[in-house]
């Protein structure tokens, strides 16, 4: 019988982060200070970050060595397995060879501690006492919680209103790690006031919860602020994730055609294919990276690749990324994690390059391919990957018509234990595809800052 | 730095189950038919279950080999960790070294599927189309949908109508695998309709839910009923996890002084530890079986050691177990899985011996040694298995006292991530002890069948 997991010992979990700024064909376009309209410095960025993580930001250097208590906690649920889909593929029909790394198998259910363990460790060897924090769906505020409390620090979380509403239980794994959790906008920053008084009830946004985060931390002594995705050192953290995938693809005696990962901010589609992009640029190998975005909010399809704010108070320093426009909220689709209007910087500039592409999709034909993954291969996934696994599933069933025998790998980011009142929506066929909302967004790019052209 | 986890490779999953009763020291009474008050044959069980299943059920042989499609679907999740629970350990400060067994990595979330997978597999070979069952808080239910879809085969399932209000996403979960799944007491069997007419609401129990499942087998064609726990053939399934925990306990150059286990139908705990009971009762060692019930439905210490029916309606043949009465409906505990009013009767035989031991707890404990527990070690437990956490930290704290290293194993039987409600009741304060119901089980206990003597 065929082998369907590959497992590594811990001895195999990584020792280093890889950083793919050091082999990058042209360097990152900086990072702007909004006030000034030249380069942020480490002095600019000190008050919301751990030093540590500011340095790994703009590092240059290939390999970042983990740092041994990290690499500890890691070992909770590190190395994660990467399985083939056998059962799916003989379900599909498909000749193609299927092969998805399983991140759910942590604790808070996600790849996200693995950057919040590695943050939480900063802060905490910096002085810090507390961390404060966004959530979308949920996922990034349980890891930092799930971090927070390793470490011994307190933990407040910005849940996106919508997702607090639809996601109860996402609260309540937060409290059991001992964080504290409050409705986003929230009645505790300056922000999050004004915009609940312009719209009592308001159902909230990523880049609004940012804000609150973000001046919460800068208005408490002892607190910084950790991001679950977009920034490079967010970014680089999740390269355990490709690094342990390289040694089982090994085991497998395989190599794949194609990586595809779902993108809201970025980080678990980093995190699976950086290790693989010197394969394609260095030695020229024919890889796919197919990013995967929802229709609702395809910040990389239909954005503009121009210079914005990371939140949607205008209160963040500029980053060049593909946006939507930091005004812009998307409609409440259940993928939760990818509502976001902007994109991971090196995300952007390897789609940018031509080394990565991207797809937009609806959630109905999303929640079709994650019912049919779930009865073939057990685990029931989150709204978020099942994007990547939708486009899995097309070219697996363009395999079938054509005959080749096609590598696929995506990255299963998290489970859907959380997300069951999105299927009890799908199945009852009130699951609505939310039309990519043209106006709106060109209303939000209008208020696009504008940055000199020597930086552009 | 320590090893966390002992992982084991797909080669390395058990090719036979372990039955006990070819070791046993005194032979299991028999099954009793309730009608003739004789022992039941094959015959009177095969309206029921699979021939298959009740050959096992009554076997004399060590080691029965698993089928390989069975085992060839074992490897969605098979081999399961074990954990050192290095973080527990020095977050209580103690001497002992505690180990955990993580059920919970199977897709349904426990380590139901074991027998599900197996009790599927049997009844598709020998040609039916069906298969029916009862669940309480819905692990066994999920377990026996997500095994029945990969064989093909359509799943009903009558769940405890207190745990049906209280887990709605279980329900959710049992859709996505494509099984049916209704409210117990229903309207669609004859005794459903008998106990709403009395109680219009009725909350149900594990035993009323059973009831139904096998009325609906008997009446339909094509189908038979399955069990997720009490029996031997369930109870032979488990066995997979005590093996893999021999071997992983070789890999930690370490041997346990105790075993600890819930136990509602006695599954999970069986299944855990009874690949360890030959090397108390062959070889001598001095080793500890300690089982854990709720103090709502305290079977082994407060029951009575005779034959009783496994249903509430009385339609079952008649086991000999520590019961309370097969009328006796538990109090609405969240440990939803241990609300029964019998025991398997190996856990009962074994009890008896004096070779096992059992303890009853309060829930409102239980869940303080849950949050202590998820707080060291990430994992947030299930209800059930926190009544084994409850015991494994009580004994830890005892060795922090006299000093004693003693190595404690427990069996984490399942996670959390459908019981967060339960949690949110704990956190707000709400949560209440129910006393032991003295005088209605006396009730109850005075409806238990008379056997003839020869059989006791």
């Amino acid at each position: 019988m065929e082998q369907t997991k590959f497992m590594l010992g811990e001895e195999d979990i990584p020792t280093h982060w890889y950083n793919i700024q050091a082999d990058l064909p042209e360097p990152l376009p900086p990072i702007i200070h909004p006030g000034r309209m030249d380069p942020v410095t480490p002095d600019d960025l000190a008050p919301i970050f751990a030093m540590e993580l500011i340095k790994q930001e703009v590092s240059q250097e290939r390999w970042i060595e983990i740092p041994e208590p990290v690499r500890d906690v890691y070992k909770l649920w590190r190395p994660t397995p990467l399985y083939r889909a056998r059962r799916w593929e003989q379900a599909l029909g498909t000749p193609a060879r299927i092969y998805y790394k399983w991140e759910g198998v942590s604790p808070p259910g996600s790849h996200k501690p693995n950057t919040a363990v590695a943050q939480a460790y900063y802060n905490k060897m910096e002085g810090q006492t507390r961390i404060t924090t966004e959530t979308g769906a949920g996922q990034w505020g349980s890891a930092l919680s799930f971090a927070c409390n390793l470490f011994d620090m307190e933990c407040k979380v910005y849940m996106v209103g919508i997702s607090y509403d639809q996601k109860p239980y996402r609260k309540s794994m937060i409290e059991a790690w001992g964080a504290t959790i409050v409705r986003s906008p929230s009645l505790e920053t300056s922000v999050g006031k004004k915009y609940l008084e312009e719209v009592p009830g308001h159902t909230g946004s990523l880049g609004l919860a940012i804000s609150e985060g973000v001046e919460d931390a800068v208005t408490h002594e002892g607190s910084k602020y950790a991001l679950g995705s977009v920034l490079n050192h967010v970014l680089l953290h999740q390269t355990v994730i490709g690094q342990e995938m390289k040694k089982q693809f090994e085991l497998a005696d395989d190599y794949p055609d194609m990586l595809i990962g779902c993108i809201g901010g970025g980080s678990s589609m980093a995190g699976f294919s950086l290790p693989w992009v010197t394969d394609k640029i260095k030695d020229g190998k024919d890889l796919q990276f197919i990013c995967v975005e929802p229709m609702a909010s395809p910040s990389v399809t239909k954005g503009l690749y121009k210079f914005d704010f990371g939140d949607a108070a205008a209160t963040t320093p500029l980053m060049k990324m593909y946006t939507l426009g930091h005004s812009f909220i998307p409609a409440p689709i259940h993928a939760g994690g990818l509502r976001y209007h902007g994109m991971a910087p090196i995300i952007c500039h390897l789609n940018d390059l031509g080394i990565m592409e991207t797809l937009a999709l609806h959630q109905v034909p999303v929640f079709d391919a994650a019912v049919s993954f779930a009865k073939a291969e057990g685990i029931i996934p989150a709204p978020e990957p099942s994007h990547a696994i939708k486009v899995a599933m097309d070219e697996a069933l363009k395999c079938k018509e054509t005959g080749e025998e096609k590598v696929i790998a995506f990255n299963l980011c998290g489970h859907g234990h959380f997300d069951m009142a999105a299927y009890d929506t799908y199945f009852a066929g009130d699951l609505v595809n939310y039309e990519y909302p043209a106006e709106k967004v060109a209303e939000a790019q209008k208020e696009l800052p504008e940055v000199p052209p020597e930086y552009q």
